[in-house]
């Protein structure tokens, strides 16, 4: 069976698996506080646009550094809500936000309501957060409700959207004016920033977000995210939140030496750009082939509807992903491409759909 | 100012503050284990046509019994949901339920995820709760999802609106089939039971619900809920979870002794026919004056949409409730009466429509 | 059966009482937004040499204000807890103290460990808090241990006793120092401040304190209690901790009366003198009998050691509170006075001793 | 600088790297749900005696599996706590149990109190456990008190000493006598179970435990801890609650290759004897050279007294863990040796002490 599933059905880039075996019998501390972990915080600020600031716990000066690194992204996300809300607060999000959805109420379980808002695709606008923000300050029951206090948008989405920078910088001004913390997840931040129809960078994405993460899991990575805090308000104290997460790996390094290798050279980039024209080559097929495509997906991830019988036919030689089921006959199918997808098996989707 | 604002604005029925008075210098036990709570607990347990089953904590046999009292509504919901819920379980329940909307998340706060369903009225529906159920369990990502773990209904609904005993026995049939309990929210159960076009008594709520409580606050009381745990596998330990909720008074018989007014002769349902009653003189009135009523409430909240310049006017005298805008020239009123509600009131309000 | 188990074993001052049937059938705002408790706040701030800072949730401004009202004090220590508190942090109190020992875990059950030092009385010393800040800062795995957030204490302890004020402005000093806010449980706070040991006012709590509570339920009120926010960026949207807390009483008039009742006149003082003179009516007597006293109290609470078969002896006629066994023939006792103890009992008790 | 600070300063063992390269680009499903895990489930399952339970989690058949394999230790303690309390309840330890003091309050935030039991050498009781659980029922205030609901301890400790069969089997009656699931964490099994000094293997622990542990982090693995469901009824739902707790992996056969490795022909024991014996020799240079050993352990811990001068002086060479301080000229430090320790530094260490 060849796998157009997900992005994360493979091991990692062969660059990494190389340093991991070479740094292996390297001694260093633990807990993130390696020179792995400090290169690569360092190489990821430069590619924000940011200034390093030093991890720094030791007597009593409790800020903690601009970059920290974590296993996984419903950790990811559990350790920021939780870090940025006080107990009587809520994150905004798309209704088919990951965090809505897709994390066993990871958000609840830390206590706090995940306020939904109706998308058609996955998108919010920056009306529609102010809108949110407006009625609750206007609400006669206003200390009854949940009050928003963050944002949570994911770039690219669940559905494979981008944003424009200026819908970034729109959506990133309103949060601003109402003191609301902007937080981006980019799980898949690579397969946006490589996109031909991306118009953003890490910077804009640094400009926009008080705090966002990139993805390393779903972009060749064994696993890791590198979490950036741009706003130094939020910095205080994380590593205890990272510790009271789960999300403090013994051996840091680890993730220290994935993202190093994942920067130095423009690996991350490289790697997300295959994935993206793979993709673009299957919308291309699917689209001469006539299939209705619900959302014009410039990223890895690419959405259709199939006629049951076609799906079952092409199941018996590739795994897609099943998303839901419009009427009797068809289903909404999502291909995955990754930075290790080979072009052959591609070819050969291409031929079957 | 005239108050048809809400069921809370007196303090309580005369019958409840004779008893403080006539019991105050009494000496008795703290937190709900005095003879008023004991006697209260029996008269409710004979209203619901169950059977007592006496608190008993001490020395290891931590069941508890069918009956206790808590302070309020947000307090009760809080303290049943976290008690009957695993941590990856969410409650089903409309989107206009009170614990979604009004309890400021302290759902979310103990944490788990309100399961909102959509609804027109307020109202769910057993087809409803089985199309969420089976959603889940048919969910290709189904542990990566919150697991429906009970459902919450109210009776009445905050819209006013009554469940047929059908209706109620439906859902309940659906809920025992997959093996998740049906909490009833009666915060204002007495305004329910004594409509005219209920054919429910408070023996078909306890027969349709695992858990449920008859409210005292909107009803007569000064304050205080009355928690029925019908189903004996949810009552272990119950005295923990309350005392750790905040809901377990020092002067407990305080409950007691209002519950024991409400239910010795009858009181607590004379009072909700006065309500109810004086509701639906109000109803009359808004029909025959042509109001718009988007739910054809027999309980006694009535909701109406007015011109915002008629609703200035009566607002001269008048405090109404204003629940949202239906455009710029509307509101959506809400007219609630009580147990309190003076009949010239009534008739006052009734000639200023 | 005469009691001295508790202090909340009655009903309430009558003054109370005769204010609550007077006021029955006003019609006013729910949740604390009514006159009376605006009265009550104001006489509050004015006792505690403070200026109250009025209610304001309207239309964005999220400033709350310096008095609430809140219906029991386990309710109250968590919500204060639950809002100063950031996820990793911990709360020092004295190991005998009331949220480490006698709320179920309530502090817990919202997120946060209750850092217990060690007493021999009860009462914590500002040196103790000092090292317990200094050992967290200096220790190697600082992010992986709980970091202090905050100091809980009780006036009087949970053993009778007081701190003088010196005491009490050594740890508030400590506290500043180091940053974090200071919360005195003041649920028997007029039976400290009645004492004739007792150098503090209210003022002076409020001077030591960020914030801390007044105690009405076992003070002479049905139930409530009154909290005092003085440090006004602990202020910030507390309403709605309080909401999600099951703390906003819908009839919160109910606790603007009853304070005002106490606070209007010296009624709050009156009542606890009376219990403090009748406690040392029986301490003396107790000294007298030679029974160990293991704690030298001058409020309502008193402790004794006591044969076992004394005990039962007394036990005929007095229910008195089992407090421990400190061997096979001996029980430590506590005898406790409040504003309803009745001259004659204590007469009748003081015989029997 | 050489490091015997911690059992995680290096990789992994080369044959799991080894193993990672050889699979790199198969292509699995996510999420534990791959061959490399399932064989890794039925090698543990073997190894502790147990019948293989398999996973299945779709169309309503919550049961889950014997093993689980998730990333850390913290994340595996919180999972399983969190899991298995109710709101109420806490768990009994030794006072200087990992959950206690070196999580940041993983266990509080999730909502349960560690009912911590003091211990001189890190090791739990029968009849400390038993006393507890009686202290409870018996306490006057039982329902104002924290219920213990499950008891856990660490083999080996973290002071590096062994419980004997006979010692856990003990405790494990005493649970099982009052209902209480006993959880070991094994975060350093191996090193436990490869001592001479031990006399237990998994199948015991595996016959004490409800639930437990085997630790890959410390031992050999880059990352990743088995956890062992023993007690058919704490299996229920159990993958919804790890990936509630962030403890999923995407990549969830990262977990089976490396357990895979370590289980199929006793590398796991191999790996941990290695330890070990570094460690004794080094014990008997500090034993020799009468250093003051505080507990006497035969696992890969060491700890020692030693002169602040003589620290400073290894201190130039070597790395080691500084514990406490007993007075003002001795340091109390941990020594650590691992699979991975080099015979020679060994030798380097001994010569220099």
């Amino acid at each position: 069976m060849i796998y157009f599933e997900c992005d994360y059905q493979e091991g990692c880039a062969p660059e990494i698996l190389e340093q991991l075996q070479a740094t292996n019998m390297e001694q260093t501390a633990g807990y993130g506080l390696d020179p792995h972990c400090e290169h690569a915080r360092r190489l990821i600020t430069e590619a924000c646009g940011l200034e390093e600031h030093a991890e720094r716990t030791w007597r009593g000066d409790q800020t903690s550094g601009t970059v920290h690194f974590l296993v996984g992204g419903t950790q990811t996300n559990t350790v920021v809500i939780n870090s940025l809300l006080r107990p009587h607060q809520g994150v905004l999000c798309a209704d088919s936000g990951h965090v809505n959805v897709h994390e066993t109420g990871a958000i609840e379980h830390c206590g706090h309501k995940v306020l939904a808002l109706p998308t058609a695709d996955g998108k919010l606008t920056a009306l529609q957060v102010q809108e949110a923000i407006l009625g609750h300050l206007y609400d006669p029951n206003i200390e009854h409700t949940v009050q928003p206090g963050m944002v949570y948008l994911s770039f690219p989405t669940e559905t494979g959207l981008l944003y424009s920078n200026a819908e970034l910088q729109a959506i990133s001004a309103i949060c601003r004016q109402y003191g609301l913390p902007l937080y981006i997840d980019g799980a898949r931040a690579g397969y946006g920033l490589a996109s031909p129809e991306a118009d953003t960078e890490l910077k804009d994405i640094a400009a926009a977000a008080d705090i966002f993460y990139i993805g390393g899991t779903k972009q060749g990575a064994l696993f890791g995210e590198a979490l950036v805090i741009v706003n130094p308000a939020l910095r205080k104290d994380f590593r205890y939140l990272i510790k009271q997460g789960g999300g403090m790996l013994a051996k840091g390094r680890l993730l220290g030496i994935q993202f190093e290798t994942l920067f130095e050279d423009g690996l991350y980039m490289r790697l997300s750009e295959h994935a993206v024209s793979e993709a673009l080559r299957i919308r291309k097929a699917l689209e001469e082939k006539g299939y209705e495509l619900p959302w014009k997906s410039a990223t890895n991830q690419q959405f259709a509807v199939m006629e049951n019988k076609k799906l079952e036919e092409i199941g018996k030689e590739f795994v897609l992903s099943e998303v839901s089921r419009p009427d009797a006959e068809h289903t909404l199918v999502r291909i995955c491409t990754s930075w290790a997808t080979r072009k052959e098996h591609t070819d050969m989707l291409i031929a079957a759909l």
